[in-house]
């Protein structure tokens, strides 16, 4: 699949259903519009390196950009097999509305830097694509796009539901007769993901909410005696309850904080809660609480559900901890205080878990191997290895057996009491965490990567309405 | 006044008012109640030499401890001249029961450690001191209790309503005859002391927030194409915009975040507010607000004011962001996320600034040499350097100055349009937030001290309600 020929710009845009010469290599029955042209043989050589399309998905990270990073240093490694690296301005967004970034305008120190730079530095996007039978235009469209710009490799940086999208334009190949390596390169802070151990993004947040659990403990306790006797630190996972769990890092002994974590895998009992509190207070003066935003009762009902819905139809969440504290105050009348860290948890690459930089740079370099080793509809994966030392791999793992499927805590991963994590839980996530990987300040603030972020001369005529 | 003698153990227990011998040395009119005693000539000097106690009050900061660690380091350094170093369990409080913590009982190292531990080792408290007239039971019981354990030196550590604490003990002399040195050791993260360029506490929380502000920011910036266009971050501030205006720092051109700051000295006006959203909205694809929890309408009404008071009559307050959401999301439907970072910003020793340890530390340390030098009812202060490059020293204010008085942000740190900050407030923010102070860390976490907190034996049969 790697030698194909496209048309020049000009023969392209006047173009729109240019004369095809079916490619006998080609298996799938849809593939019968590639094209050929005559062309001078340096044209061929030329053309027949194919470039590439990377792009973001979904809440960004700390550490995203280290994938980007792991993927740009590596295409740049591989000249000569791998063209230009072109990235989707706002993610899959950016190749529908062909706005693709030229990466190769940024400078090696400017790729370095992406390393230390948190969130989505070509931008992000909330776009799930339906099946093609829901919404065949957006395949099309893709399509054209990729053959203007001659993109025979797709690097879809993400979570769930981006593993979906990309599976589906793995299967581009199949289904619309245009070949394209789709690599999935995991990203999400929720650390939902099957077949990969766990997932860049996730250890930076779980280190972010251990950290601030064991510091902000340490205010309570030291004002609990005429002041403040709960606190509650919510923290992201809409389904699934590990960042909150990592919370449970920050106790090393009995009588620690966090005294309860709040998991969406455990439905919320509230007079249990409440009396968990209280008995906390009693005991050691104070209670530290951790909860997931996912928090809900045995019905399914979140704690605090906006009623705002997002692109995915998911629910926008947030304010479970006021809603906690209202109930713990009215029961009881403690002084509270709560706090909601939002973005602060994902953006926070000041206090990135150096093992997850690794790992989500390691991802990105793999996904270029990969596909250079001519891979499609897969996904790369972080093995963990068998000795009692923590030691991990990467490998690969099939994109069908990935989308859809969210990967919920194990529940031997929460104790029977369903209020706190277990050992087996601790030896999971205790590693994920280890090692501070700092940015460079000026002036005491971190100096993060500023990307030019020039798109590519549009090719195509038509604009697509995203 | 350095030379004073007090019974034994024994004798004291026993003697409620023990013989009186004035010393003619005491100008006060009301020292009347100093005792002596006939006592073999090697006690005289060891009783000669008065010991000290420290505490910490109000609301910690990721600081506090380093200037704990400055003031036991120094007493250490002063052996001979300073007794023993009593710490207050829980603040002025351990003083009123008798909860002496004998800071003795901790190795070097622990001490050390301080340096880089946030929040109150040996607990604080919100416990105001009313007036002589109003609870003059309060005053004779520190005196009892100061006297019993032989006090001389008295370290304050805390904010406006320390100060005034602090000044009254300074006072005891005057009034009720028992002689001791009061010096304040400033510590706020609310940066609203007089008579002092900043307060220990401020530059961590101030970098806190810039850092946050900064990495959210470009979460937002990422994301805002399909999704969130709104972010509002809530800093702690309660009187003064000091913390929120911190967030200014963030911006370094045109257009960067944060787009709007909401300080409590400017009157909130919904319209202009709501009509800069969207400006921001339209020219940048998103806007970044940084609010202060004491943002308030002309009227002096809270955004967000729960009801709750505290033990000094203040409003508890939390809630703006949300409260700010929600005004955005029903104006112009935009999707928003917002954070309230609560404890966490003044928790957060793990991005502390350095200058603001070093100065934590320094006045720390300069409280004893102040008190060696026979200083009473000051507060050590810092003092900022003419010069073009930043500079500081510490130096010393009278505490019936400072005490009760709130500084807040002068009008030309604000713009115009009251939303930013101005070029000379971000000359004076900017060095306070420079440098970083990593604590050590294990396994992912930092290593916080953990202090034995030893009870010094009681000396007084007299119990104390608090």
């Amino acid at each position: 699949m790697k030698v194909q020929l496209i048309p020049t710009i000009e023969q392209r845009i006047q173009i729109k259903e240019p004369p095809i010469r079916a490619r006998p290599r080609l298996r799938t029955p849809g593939f019968s519009r590639m094209i050929r042209f005559s062309k001078p043989p340096e044209m061929e050589t030329l053309m027949s390196v194919k470039n590439a399309f990377y792009a973001q998905s979904g809440g960004v990270t700390s550490v995203i950009n280290a994938s980007a990073c792991g993927v740009i240093q590596a295409v740049r490694a591989n000249k000569g097999k791998i063209g230009k690296l072109y990235a989707g301005r706002n993610g899959i967004i950016g190749a529908l509305r062909e706005e693709l970034i030229d990466t190769g305008k940024e400078s090696a120190a400017t790729i370095a830097a992406l390393r230390h730079t948190p969130s989505g530095a070509f931008g992000s996007c909330r776009h799930k694509l339906k099946s093609i039978e829901e919404n065949r235009a957006e395949y099309e469209r893709l399509i054209e796009v990729f053959k203007a710009h001659n993109i025979g490799y797709f690097f879809y940086n993400g979570g769930g539901d981006s593993a979906d999208t990309c599976l589906k334009v793995s299967q581009l190949s199949a289904n619309l007769g245009y070949p394209v390596q789709a690599i999935h390169i995991p990203k999400t802070i929720d650390n939902d993901l099957p077949l990969t151990d766990n997932c860049p993004g996730f250890g930076s947040v779980a280190k972010y909410i251990a950290v601030s659990t064991r510091e902000a403990a340490l205010d309570v306790a030291s004002m609990c005696e005429t002041s403040t006797k709960v606190f509650i630190l919510e923290a992201m996972g809409r389904h699934a309850g590990w960042i909150a769990a990592a919370g449970g890092l920050a106790a090393e002994r009995e009588g620690d904080a966090p005294h309860i974590i709040l998991f969406p895998e455990i439905a919320f009992d509230r007079e249990k809660f409440l009396k968990r509190v209280q008995r906390c207070v009693k005991r050691y003066g104070y209670c530290v609480i951790v909860d997931s935003e996912g928090a809900q009762y045995a019905d399914g009902r979140f704690l605090a559900d906006s009623g705002v819905r997002d692109a995915f139809g998911h629910a926008q969440l947030g304010g479970v901890a006021p809603t906690l504290a209202e109930m713990v105050k009215s029961e009881f009348g403690y002084k509270y205080h709560w706090a909601v860290a939002d973005y602060l948890q994902r953006s926070a690459r000041h206090i990135a878990s150096a093992t997850d930089v690794e790992q989500a740079y390691a991802v990105g370099k793999a996904a270029v191997d990969l596909a250079l080793a001519g891979k499609n509809a897969v996904m790369v994966s972080i093995e963990r290895g068998k000795g009692k030392r923590y030691s991990w791999r990467v490998g690969d793992a099939p994109l069908d057996k990935v989308a859809n499927v969210e990967k919920m805590m194990p529940r031997h991963f929460i104790s029977r009491d369903g209020f706190s994590i277990t050992e087996p839980a601790r030896d999971y996530l205790a590693p994920l965490i280890v090692g501070e990987d700092y940015p460079p300040y000026q002036k005491g603030l971190p100096r993060y990567a500023r990307l030019k972020n020039e798109l590519v001369p549009r090719k195509l005529k038509k604009r697509f309405k995203v």
